[in-house]
């Protein structure tokens, strides 16, 4: 019995005790954060898969885990000798068409609901007819569980912001007043750092604290761990009516409410929290509205970030030329080498906070596994030939980055040519779309794929995500990918920050991606006005591609004019900052030369 | 006071005596068809508005009428003097939007639910806190009713049908197994004429005829008026196992069922008819088999509609020879002489039957009028210079077709030709994309809006609909329209029937939709199987496009291709046909001629 096989007995046994016929365990925490602080990564420590996405279902008989496309490959490697199932998630095999399959009427899941979105819950109350129980099994088995994270809170200069906080919370009660309700629950951690101004460290990558904010006419309070404030920061957060107590309290606070309404998110407020409501209290169900309100950049932040993305794009331009030099003297260099460097040359920024997401540096056949993530136990050396996938970010106090490049290393074929160029003509294609303002963004992204459809190819992830700033590098409710319904909140707005990021992945063999984030933008001419306004994607991200590997017979007209466009940006926005690095801005110089 | 007036307030009394806050008129019938028969005209018969589309929400102080933006310029002619308050229907401004903000709670809406689909019941009941009312107020007002339709019914014949009708219950009868449904009520005129193979004339352009039909594994019940069938089809029918009731014995005889479940499409079946059911008696929602099942074409019916696309365009080509050798000899050709003549042309081939809707002949203006009909009241000559939109369409015994083309008449302008061009655009864009098997089609619209996009144009309707076998020419679940939600229901299967129109369409100028019919096809050689199956839009409507109309330099080498490949396939499928006809081939040959 393997270790995770052992977890699953105990499991199963409290289930008994508990009467239970099946146990769900979901990747999340009470604020239904992306990424989860370690104290609750329920699902690796029962099952060892690590994939960010991910839940499992125990059953006395069975024990599944499903995840999604980008987990595949690893999944397959980790539950490796722990008799659990991989179930390959798509539209149609999903953890719920699983249980209104093979749960019997009146059969009790256990799950919980302090890591059950409202959504959820009600999903699963109102469309199934399985009895549903809250009980944390987890707790009880996992002894030598982590702590809760406990980082400094900090302001975000206000230089940065985009609004005060008092200014953010006057635009919240605004739309509170509108929405007529009385009280407002945030449980979500970039909407509270946001909101506030604060950050801290308590998720990796994620510049956010565990707290929840709750916001009405009068009060405001902040619901954290009160040893991560010292009392100055206090002093001026009560100066600005914010008030602080302790992050357990929000359970008594809620269950005082009475005769009021409350609004909230249900997809972002856990189960948990709204039965600890009065019976009295009339839930209002709304997208938070600091969830639109920051998804717009203000023209400050957009200044910022366009300087965040040269502090970025000069950091890479010294990294690749760095890595072309070593790759040429033949240095022994690993995926590990290239997070390590890369990092390196961010840090050296006196913007740089922390990376955005874990580097994903993939040679050849790890490219091909789209969330790659070397290890010291599990890793390659960058020699011979092949592509080279990075994938990575970082915050800035002014920005937050994310671009995935693809590099030739030695000899490259021409499928690899040929595929790359694909990817090019996708990232071109949805780059160069204007669209309407208020088309919900999943309705776009088949304009991405079309490229890649004409060679029968795809990839099985969206084309593109919201980023925040200086926060989340995952944040919407901007999508671009057509996985997600096409949703009012979903709606193409000015000043809308996303990635885009078509790829090819064949695999045992490369992988190729080619991410920009671009803002969306009013067209500087406008025609008519008999169809309203009109936007475009505006490319911030400035790192050239790579000419090597593109088939110009390929491209056509148009195509040219948008990549000889972009590198010239490129080259005069970088330029300056490399004056006096003459290896560096060479490198610049030969990327970035027009095609013709 | 006009007679739209006076009719309101004889509603109005009548909605007092039954304490009614609003009455709500639906464009709608008891088989939730798109074109309804005249008795059901009761929009009309309260506005004067004659658009098929538009919902009356009638209160003691107000009047409006919500329809799209096909219709705006209409109901604002029509609803002249009326009172009632044109309302511009868009994804915010619905009527359901206006229930919600102005209707109090409890207050009371009246409607007929035999005109209401269970779907619009249920969201009316669960979502909204007013109480519904089961009421006619139409019967009472409208004296000289017209008859219900009492067209004959007649077989289908079975040479041009993809399968027996036994064939067709067989395979609803193994799907009403899977689905574990004893029962099956079908009230879709469309379904119930493709099942029994079956058509009439009861609705203008429609093939088909008033009725219910009842299914399970025992019987089949076919509900009609039966003055409209004979007894040797009556026989007929009998022997493969179906039997005639009386129209209305629908209502008695599905009250009769205990203990047992009913499978209905919650949006073809009215609310009134659910609630005849007894308790005991379990709904199952699903879309009716065969509304899936007859949206895949067979290879048999394939054949058929392309020798129905011959037929269709032969007429079509001596109908444009005849408009130009009018045009040039300064005949007076109006509007309603295009209907006409298209129209004889057509009759011409022996397996025209009808007419497949409305023939829209638009000049200069009234071409921007989405779905304008000249009428001997308000028509125009085709004189001078212009574009003449003509989107027309038949029903054949082996097919039914739909097509626009835009014919230039005298001198047209530069931006004519522009817009004309970027509307071929369009077309070619989304005509000669690949696409995964199983994508929802609403995902696809974009790629054909992009051309105009560019330019800052749109247009207001899908790009797309489905497309039945000699049966309705607007028949689902697919639709190239990202109005519509990507259900499940809407994913591309081969052998899919759908329209491809985009259009450009100028206010008092000229309005421009070029339209094919394309069938879902495999693609011939496929490259890897790593992303499933892939199709394409295989184009089957058979009409040159008009090269005077198009700017060359605006297109690249692929758009020039499949141009020259489509005009290829015309000219090679419609000559043979032609070869007797020296003047309609000088023309075609002309037509068709490369693009260089």
């Amino acid at each position: 019995m393997n270790l995770y096989q052992k977890r699953i007995a105990q499991l199963r046994d409290l289930m008994k005790k508990h009467h239970l016929n099946a146990y769900l365990i979901l990747s999340s925490d009470p604020h239904l954060n992306e990424y989860l602080p370690d104290f609750y990564q329920n699902k690796t420590f029962i099952s060892g898969f690590k994939g960010s996405a991910g839940t499992l279902i125990i059953t006395h008989e069975k024990a599944l885990l499903w995840t999604d496309g980008r987990y595949w490959l690893q999944a397959e490697r980790e539950l490796k000798g722990t008799f659990i199932e991989l179930q390959k998630q798509n539209n149609t095999n999903t953890f719920l068409n699983w249980l209104k399959k093979n749960l019997k009427k009146n059969e009790i899941l256990g799950t919980d609901f302090s890591l059950l979105s409202l959504n959820l819950f009600k999903n699963l109350q109102t469309n199934y007819q399985i009895k549903l129980k809250h009980i944390d099994l987890i707790s009880p088995l996992w002894k030598e569980r982590p702590n809760l994270p406990i980082s400094k809170i900090y302001e975000h200069k206000i230089k940065y912001c985009g609004y005060s906080r008092q200014q953010k919370i006057n635009q919240i009660r605004e739309k509170m007043q509108i929405l007529n309700t009385q009280n407002h629950l945030i449980s979500s951690l970039d909407d509270i750092a946001w909101i506030t101004n604060l950050r801290a460290n308590d998720i990796k990558y994620n510049p956010v604290f565990l707290s929840y904010l709750f916001i009405n006419q009068k009060t405001i309070l902040l619901f954290i761990d009160k040893n991560k404030i010292d009392s100055k920061l206090e002093k001026k957060l009560n100066r600005d009516g914010i008030y602080i107590k302790d992050y357990y309290e929000i359970y008594q606070e809620i269950q005082k409410l009475r005769n009021t309404n409350l609004l909230i998110e249900p997809t972002k407020t856990t189960a948990l929290l709204i039965q600890y409501l009065h019976k009295s209290v009339k839930i209002i169900e709304e997208i938070n509205p600091s969830t639109y309100l920051k998804s717009i950049k203000t023209q400050k932040e957009i200044k910022h970030i366009e300087n965040a993305m040269i502090e970025d794009g000069v950091a890479l331009a010294r990294f690749f030329t760095w890595l072309e030099e070593n790759i040429k003297k033949n240095e022994c260099i690993s995926e590990l080498d290239i997070d390590f460097k890369i990092t390196e040359f961010r840090a050296k920024s006196p913007y740089y906070i922390s990376n955005s997401f874990a580097t994903i540096a993939g040679f050849n056949a790890n490219g091909a596994c789209i969330h790659y993530k070397a290890s010291k136990e599990n890793f390659s050396y960058i020699k011979k030939n092949g592509l080279l996938l990075i994938d990575s970010g970082a915050q800035y106090e002014n920005g937050t980055t994310d671009i995935t490049r693809v590099i030739p290393i030695g000899q490259i074929s021409k499928e690899q040519i040929y595929d790359y160029t694909l990817v090019l003509k996708a990232h071109i294609a949805i780059s160069n779309t204007i669209f309407p303002k208020d088309i919900p963004m999943p309705l776009l992204d088949a304009i991405s794929r079309a490229p890649l459809w004409k060679n029968q190819l795809d990839y099985m992830h969206g084309t593109g995500h919201g980023v925040g700033y200086f926060l989340n590098v995952h944040e919407g409710p901007q999508t671009l990918s057509y996985f997600s319904p096409a949703l009012e909140k979903t709606k193409a707005k000015e000043g809308m920050l996303t990635s885009i990021e078509p790829g090819i992945y064949k695999k045992d063999k490369w992988g190729i991606r080619l991410e920009n984030l671009v803002l969306n933008t009013k067209v500087k001419n406008p025609k008519n006005r008999d169809y309203g306004e009109f936007l475009y994607f505006k490319p911030l991200t400035l790192c050239p591609f790579e000419s090597k590997c593109i088939d110009k017979t390929l491209l056509n007209e148009d195509e040219k004019l948008w990549l000889n466009t972009y590198h010239k940006k490129v080259y005069n926005k970088l330029s300056i900052k490399l004056k006096n690095e003459p290896k560096v801005l060479k490198w610049l110089k030969n990327k970035t030369k027009a095609i013709k």
